[in-house]
């Protein structure tokens, strides 16, 4: 049985169901839930994802489109410069963070899987970020490192795609960099979260038109997702639905001489064993 | 007639009314819409507010519970450094940015007017900020600056509530000592923006125990509101709710040597003229 359970958009509706190598089985009837974000809170992933069970697929992978897994998460929240030698993109040479880099994303600024990633007219610097994502199941505020993976319903991929010039308009935040409508994408599906090992022995594979440009396991990791649900924590309310996109392996586009930014036609390709692979195309606004 | 229009919680329910001397007009049935926000949504804060014609106050000041304005917004933006002399609170001595500096918070970060600001027991460097706040009431993408003002629906105010040694812990981002739990406030109501005089000759005052600790206007912004409103929306799509919050004067506490940081017990107001004033207690968690 398929684990894979996708947000999309058929006959003109938003459905979920889940995502088999025959098609989708469209399960927004059958599970009476709003959409993908409502499944999660209510804690029903494996349930509803059980209901495919014995029923035949409604859509072919081509008839729907991809939408984020999560529509309005009350949280989006990235962590930067996470990998060792990523401090080297920013060319500050510094070791070591003390602490992680944090910043929200908006909804918006993410595509679904399979759509195009959006390079706008004002500035052409498109860069790709391959990341693992975490949706939270369980709310808490102070969660402690240990019990982290406790929280985690859902495991997902980002392309958390970045307009390079804009992350340095301001000294003291990455936010406008980040943010431009649809230069990120999410999914393809999320995969509910029962096993410590699908985070442990997770490895991202970045690829732009077929060449590997990033490339770590996530036990490279400077600050590991336990200790980033802990922080994140610290200071604010998780809550079921929460999404931690949760930092990139070294090999951006901005880190090669010269930079290799996305151009329109472009095919990326973010792949992690156990989850699947995110692809989204690149096109001008 | 009153023009304020507030979000309260009164016998256990969440309600939405116009704000007289005298108490307030209870307006969630009357009008129909489940929330403030929804009211914003939908164009309607004046038809709204002309409802409370002719009707007595349903409850008294002291029997509500004020809430912030807009429980849900999809983006609560936040301006950096904002007022000359401001980059001095950041001991970088740097001149006027290019850019201006932008950061997100989420809306659990922030309580009601009347509600205490939350000193949290990991770090007590808990620092105020007063702001005019603008509340979208018509989206859009890449707004000229001089159209701005027809996208605003309303005005408000907010104590931007920091803890201020956790906004240092990284080098790229404030986002974590922005995001506290009800660190902040917004209220006290909203005001319809009808007249551009009343951003244009605004002016904010910020007092601690009756002591003035900020007190400029707008007209001495680094970067207006207008071109607030055309930088943000040049790489996101403002809808509706959109809330932005415009920058602080100079004076925050961490200005002072020693930093003045907020106490438990210590009164804060907000004032802004044509709008009224936010006040808050300060307590520990």
């Amino acid at each position: 049985m398929s684990n894979r359970i996708a947000a999309f958009r058929a006959d003109g509706t938003t459905r979920y169901g889940v995502v088999t190598d025959e098609g989708l089985i469209d399960l927004t009837d059958v599970a009476g839930y709003a959409d993908l974000q409502a499944v999660v809170v209510d804690g029903a992933l494996e349930k509803v994802i059980a209901l495919a069970e014995g029923r035949a697929p409604t859509f072919a992978s081509d008839e729907v489109e991809f939408l984020i897994p999560i529509a309005r998460p009350e949280k989006i929240l990235c962590v930067g410069v996470n990998f060792p030698d990523r401090n080297a993109e920013y060319k500050d040479g510094s070791a070591q963070p003390k602490h992680m880099s944090l910043f929200p994303r908006f909804p918006r600024s993410f595509t679904g899987h399979g759509q195009p990633l959006i390079r706008p007219p004002e500035n052409h610097t498109l860069d790709y970020e391959g990341e693992v994502v975490v949706v939270i199941g369980k709310g808490g505020r102070r969660i402690a490192a240990g019990d982290a993976y406790d929280h985690i319903a859902a495991l997902t991929i980002a392309n958390e795609g970045t307009i390079r010039d804009w992350v340095r308009h301001a000294k003291f935040n990455v936010t406008q960099g980040k943010n431009w409508d649809n230069s990120g994408a999410i999914g393809p599906w999320l995969v509910p979260f029962t096993d410590p090992a699908q985070l442990d022995d997770a490895r991202i594979v970045t690829r732009v038109n077929g060449e590997v440009r990033q490339d770590d396991v996530l036990a490279n990791m400077m600050f590991p997702i336990r200790e980033e649900i802990a922080y994140i924590s610290t200071f604010t309310t998780l809550v079921p639905g929460d999404v931690i996109i949760t930092g990139t392996p070294t090999g951006a586009g901005a880190r090669f001489d010269p930079p290799k930014y996305l151009v329109p036609g472009d095919v990326v390709e973010v792949e992690v064993n156990g989850i699947g692979t995110l692809t989204n195309t690149v096109a001008d606004e």
